[in-house]
């Protein structure tokens, strides 16, 4: 079974705050994170597909890819500020279908309870484009690709 | 004489907005803050001195820098996300003084009425995170490194 998902979201700033357990090293829940082809394999709804065009997860790598169905692709990209080895991930991530509105998360990995807790700590450059993010769903995208991580760390 | 520098910070939100006209051209004004040899002449209070290690203001591009005085140099790094010339860059920011908190800007730079006009957006990763940097006096270097802006683009 999954371990839950929570996702808050305060009105009135621009953050969205994930909390998520995986039964699983850090250092696999990591290497899922910055590994492209273990990436491909978890990231987004069942129901779509990734093309992973560039994947450089390192201090001052870029990663560009198209997550999506064949009719309906969506282009995302962006820079690593900081890549620390089962600990830290800072990123900028942008949609093609909002152009520059450039969201920067902070990602932490750490053992509780002989299980990983990864935080993550997204900022949208206003509390609209936070809120026309949500409005599409993008929670539940992130939540059913967690649950096949899940899937693929007990592979 | 200078244009004035408008730096509002709207209270419980993580955002600096600086707002600045430039008696010159957009390419001349865009020039200086992506040339690290003119950046180092205006960037930063007048007491200061730059030592620019990399900048690379490209798409996916990073800079580093120290600015200070001898005793007391501080370091600043970061990766650009966007740069189109003549017209934006969106780039990270981290000093070493605030490890992993990392602030996001979005420049724009257009034609107001003959001059050129920049605007920057910056989002702070938290609220407490904008108002300690704030409180360093930051406004004074921003306000004082236009100041010699104005002069090497009169130059």
């Amino acid at each position: 079974m999954s371990n839950p998902t929570t996702i808050p979201a305060s009105d009135g700033v621009p953050f969205v705050d994930t909390v998520r357990d995986f039964d699983a090293p850090i250092s696999a829940v990591f290497k899922a994170h910055v590994d492209p082809d273990l990436l491909a394999k978890w990231l987004g709804p069942r129901s779509t597909s990734m093309n992973i065009t560039q994947y450089n997860a390192v201090t001052g790598g870029s990663w560009r890819y198209e997550n999506g169905d064949v009719t309906n692709p969506f282009s995302f990209r962006g820079v690593f500020h900081t890549v620390e080895a089962d600990a830290l991930i800072i990123m900028t991530s942008e949609f093609d279908g909002a152009p520059n509105q450039v969201v920067i998360s902070t990602t932490t990995f750490e053992e509780v309870d002989g299980r990983t807790r990864m935080q993550a700590h997204e900022v949208y450059p206003s509390v609209e484009a936070r809120d026309m993010a949500l409005a599409t769903g993008m929670n539940y995208g992130v939540i059913e690709g967690y649950e096949r991580l899940d899937e693929l760390l007990a592979a």
